[in-house]
């Protein structure tokens, strides 16, 4: 039997009775650790488990998934990941192959950042797709995202935006010289997302206007009249969107900020793991009553509401 | 404290070690049981909790959360909810009132069918938002989520429809009459959302064309026509718009069924919990392979794809 076991959120303490049992009855432990990260270390959960864990890192669960589903057919083993098993594509094509090859798999869920970001007081059935953000570089800038979140917002919809993490990866020299070392972990801040928000937002608007050379500050007032006069390019958001900062969600030290784009992005949220939410402009009364709580700027919130909201 | 903790989705066992932690720290313990429900008996949770449990319904929780504040401002006080703390708007509620009583909150999450939906192969990145299905009545037969439905798949998202429970609601005869008797329990199929789907879109359908008196099978025809011709009116999507349903979700009774909503209308997935998904064009190729696995006619299935889907 292959066990695919949701951790939960944040620490050893967020796995289920009905996870924890089924590790207990397992031969082997492997932790998957790529898509995204626990903020514990591995001792702390062997014990927990009473039994060693094996951090599976991406190199390893592609070369080694052959043993890994080898050992599923004759016993029991764990494929631990963190929040819920079908966070992530990874999973799915893992449980594919074990289907094909008669190896029966469980899957224990969880809770994870798609449904406990309803904690920063918007409804879920508000929230349109989701996306992902990668760390842009000099030279790979992949912004398909901006289209997503133009869509959801079209439509007035929240969109929760994942932020990415680099575990165990290599510089190009390393990676060119065959050389096995790794970069420390990186996760993403909201900050840094803000910054690649804004940045495609107004590249975007650039290219929609044939306007490349001019000035950031005169564009700013000339974007925020297209957006009401509508055009063939929707602008998904803006300095002046409301947007909501969280990190550590589901821990004791989580933080949550909203603000404009704008005033949030030199709010500095600490430690990671952090995520952000776009809001839409079908914002609910109750919807904006939380926010208001957790407001860096009270008056800015209050005004962007009652300027740019349907309320 | 007011700790508001997810059981997550099925039983006694997929409640987290850190949520069993704070109720083993509580004076007393609610179980909200209005907005959805566990499939297991209260003395079960009380077993496996070593506590009474005290079973609030909606009426208890309206005209006794005076007092349940008034506890959570000297002691530790539980409120156990289905799935994730911020499934439902009702917590929420009760949340923001601790709040502004200067009472802490805590809240514990847990998977909710939001995320856990994921199971059924669909990419959790590709659903828009989600609605909620209630019971129609001869007088009573609310369809604004068509309009949602439509939203999603104009650009190709998957929706999740949440299907309606029925706990402790009264007659119109005893409710007039003022006595407490209440109807036995029910819960929504998803032969009978379905049913309500495809009769909603007929009307839709039928109003658009301005033609109350057609021939439903002829119809069928038209509509078909005219969804690609386009039109004012959206279709949102017909008996042809492949679809998932699925019941008790992530518990080992799990069923999971894919067909076009004309063939899933008779299909019975037995007891409850029954939850569905509209599928959107939008489908990926590695979402259509594990559908496929669940198709109850795969030669319609392979039809419907090729036909239908941009794949």
């Amino acid at each position: 039997m292959l066990y695919i076991i949701g951790l939960g959120l944040f620490d050893e303490q967020d796995i289920t009775v009905r996870g924890l049992k089924a590790i207990q009855s397992c031969d082997r432990v492997y932790l998957e650790a790529y898509t995204s990260i626990l903020l514990v270390e591995k001792e702390k959960l062997e014990e927990i488990y009473g039994k060693p864990v094996i951090v599976a890192d991406r190199e390893m669960v592609e070369q080694q998934s052959d043993e890994i589903l080898r050992e599923a057919k004759t016993k029991n083993v764990a494929f631990l990941v963190v929040g819920d098993p079908y966070g992530a594509t990874t999973h799915t094509d893992l449980e594919l192959r074990a289907r094909s090859e008669g190896i029966p798999v469980r899957a224990i869920h969880n809770a994870s950042v798609m449904n406990a970001v309803g904690a920063v007081g918007l409804q879920l059935y508000n929230f349109g797709q989701t996306i992902s953000m990668v760390f842009f570089t000099e030279t790979w800038r992949p912004d398909s995202w901006y289209d997503r979140i133009a869509e959801n917002s079209k439509i007035g919809l929240h969109t929760l935006v994942l932020l990415d993490i680099k575990v165990k990866e290599q510089s190009v020299e390393n990676m060119a010289r065959g050389r096995l070392i790794y970069e420390p972990p990186r996760y993403m801040t909201t900050m840094t997302a803000i910054e690649q928000l804004l940045d495609v937002h107004d590249l975007r608007m650039r290219k929609r206007d044939g306007d490349v050379d001019s000035d950031a500050e005169d564009e700013d007032q000339q974007k925020h009249k297209e957006s009401t006069d509508g055009g063939d390019v929707v602008e998904a958001y803006n300095g002046d969107t409301l947007a909501v900062a969280v990190a550590r969600l589901g821990s004791d030290s989580q933080e949550i900020r909203v603000g404009t784009l704008k005033s949030l992005r030199n709010v500095d949220l600490g430690k990671p793991l952090h995520s952000l939410v776009i809001v839409g402009k079908r914002l609910h009364m109750l919807e904006r009553d939380i926010m208001r709580e957790y407001a860096v700027d009270r008056d800015e919130f209050d005004l962007v509401v009652s300027r740019d909201y349907n309320l």
